[in-house]
């Protein structure tokens, strides 16, 4: 089954909005085993709309268009779909009921244009919303070919998807293949390094095909398989990943399309049954933001003190003021009497410090990126880093710290 | 001009990536006045790439093609634009020179792969990447048209499209018309009343033309006018703008497509010298993270305490165990207490303080989404707000929790 998504938005076109629903879109399918195609972006045009629909009507067996079904009058994908097919857009008596009681519990009047939303195709299925007004709408035609419309607010468009949709097209997969991948992450080396440590692989690569992406904190590497059942696709991806992992071990930091250094930080602390602090400069709480993030957190981590003036470092983390007069504040000696101060302070296990230069400025003898890390287990002798992060934004140098220093502190938990 | 841009990569066909770029690109295009008719996203398969290139080819002036000239074999690119134009593909010397540098520079051997990077079409022009090895490429027809290649990693496609596309574009660009946009910033009011509001505006729009998006934070109003000139632009756009404004006048909050709430908080502290720091639970940083992505934010930010746990809130920040227990750690009296605590232990003006339930289990009587926040001004009562935020995501809350608390920080700053 072919697949083609057509994303609806003059603000996708004009680069106002990034699309991200496509992704999200191309991902659950591909779940099932179905791949995508083709992807078209269009505007809230109409010709230019029904061009696109026609392009994917005359080579796709299941197009699915995102956006453009909201209350306003720009909003005119299920419309344009209609008129393609040939088939009237009638109003769904449930779907007006649901809109009426929204706007009377929360209160508001109903402004009239809402009811554009109950719109569904004649002798169609109705694709339930289960966290918006707009309802998503299909029509199978005689020959089989499907067109799904789905909302365009990211987190209406995955409920319905994963509630409505992808629940209605399970009947249609073939169920005697499948498509299963593995994920492998691998942090400080570049991708073209990687490509050429597994060059032999890439170029004999046919099931499972082999994939590289390059994201600032990893390279990640994607193996696909095609078999008839997932246990054959798992052999299959298995032993490809070992000989990677084996020629990248001193790289590999672990599996999963979604590997987290932060919820891995958090599961290793609570296997060890250790917590955390932290003591923050020039990354100013993404630290401890990035460990909240993960539910669970609080089991491991009990705070930290973002110190991003020399005398709140003094002040509230002890370090001393002769430190910092003889080293300078951006030195591996503050960093370390950061994390000491934090661990102290917060009475916890481990503790981790950050203190350099984020920019846009270098700081006299200091350049930009230069980031200097400790990590402190109680009674022990901290580690020590340093980063060299220059030449990237202000906001890159502090992410990249982090994750750096969330990778290091993997590889030390991992050895306790 | 019309414009086309198709992003390639496998990867972002099945949404193993989302493509930052193409909004990238149209942003920057239309600042030159030029419009993205057309979008298509493709794999690195040949066939398929060469069909997109063709249907590009026969509808449109310009075409941008994004990604798949990496060092990797499944980069074809330009391979495939070449084959479409029926020309060669040549190695520039220069390129190469500058490849082979980059590999002594980091003191790392060349994969041979590489020099793939260096390809140009022969009779076109290179478009040099200043922060990368893959040098885009450009080639015009005799019919004028053309197809520009760039490379797709987002900070070198921005700095390779910014540096050597546009100026090479500028000299083709119409200079008797401009399209200028303003941008209208809205809280505390969702896209469908806004919508009613306005819905004669809607109704009537031709030049400027109104353009709504929802964000989880604001609802931000796009007014779109083509006009000869700067001057006449704005005229048109400031007339409607102070239509709209009036009538939304209690939630508009700023102008700007990147109005970005942190960024007006640290310039209202700067002009009212005054100092900030912060007591977050449930954000767990965030607050303070996002002050300090801010440029310049250590002029008035003095840092924060993350107290996560109840005994670091009395340990750190003095909330009395009596509040805690009276009131529970969720509660205004705690949010209050935290900053004050705050703000003596970091001795600043004004200090902001978090404390609710991020999920993503309710605690007891305190459903997910319940967030209570603190603002203190020095020697002041203490302004408080709570938040319902239930049936989010957990990073969502924190997300909004932080926007909205920035939000009132700015009406109370501008009140001074």
């Amino acid at each position: 089954m072919k697949v083609e998504i057509i994303a609806v938005g003059t603000e996708l076109l004009m680069g106002q909005v990034i699309d991200s629903n496509s992704a999200t879109i191309a991902q659950e399918l591909l779940s099932l085993g179905l791949g995508v195609y083709y992807r078209q972006v269009v505007g809230d045009n109409p010709e230019r709309m029904f061009e696109a629909i026609q392009l994917a009507g005359g080579r796709s067996d299941l197009i699915i268009l995102c956006g453009g079904i909201g209350p306003t009058q720009d909003d005119i994908t299920k419309q344009m779909v209609a008129k393609y097919l040939n088939v009237d857009l009638i109003h769904d008596q449930e779907e007006i009921d649901k809109i009426k009681r929204y706007f009377e519990k929360s209160r508001r009047s109903m402004p009239q244009n809402n009811l554009r939303q109950a719109l569904m195709f004649k002798g169609g299925v109705k694709l339930e919303n289960p966290v918006g007004t707009a309802a998503g709408a299909l029509y199978k035609t005689n020959n089989d070919q499907m067109f799904a419309v789905l909302p365009g607010p990211p987190m209406e468009l995955k409920a319905t998807l994963k509630q409505s949709l992808i629940p209605y097209l399970l009947q249609f997969v073939r169920k005697n293949e499948v498509i299963d991948s593995v994920y492998l992450n691998f942090v400080n080396i570049g991708e073209s390094q990687v490509a050429e440590d597994i060059e032999d692989l890439i170029n004999q690569q046919t099931n499972p095909s082999i994939a590289m992406y390059a994201k600032p904190e990893r390279v990640q590497i994607r193996l696909t398989s095609n078999a008839k059942n997932h246990e054959e696709a798992e052999k299959l991806n298995e032993q490809l990943a070992k000989e990677i992992i084996k020629r990248l071990s001193k790289h590999f930091i672990g599996r999963g399309k979604e590997f987290d250094f932060a919820k891995e930080v958090v599961t290793l602390l609570k296997e060890r049954s250790l917590t955390l602090s932290c003591a923050e400069s020039l990354t100013g709480g993404l630290f401890a933001s990035e460990i909240v993030s993960q539910s669970g957190a609080s089991t491991v981590f009990k705070g930290g003190v973002v110190s991003y003036t020399p005398d709140i470092k003094e002040q509230l983390l002890n370090v001393s003021p002769q430190t910092i007069k003889e080293h300078s504040v951006y030195s591996q000696q503050v960093a370390i009497e950061m994390a000491k101060g934090a661990q102290e302070q917060l009475k916890t296990d481990v503790s981790v410090s950050f203190t350099g230069v984020a920019g846009p400025d270098d700081e006299k003898d200091h350049p930009v990126g230069e980031v200097h890390y400790a990590i402190a287990f109680k009674n022990e002798k901290a580690h020590t880093g340093c980063l060299h992060l220059g030449h990237r934004s202000r906001n890159m140098i502090r992410y990249l710290s982090v994750q750096r220093v969330l990778a290091n502190l993997i590889e030390l938990l991992r050895q306790r």
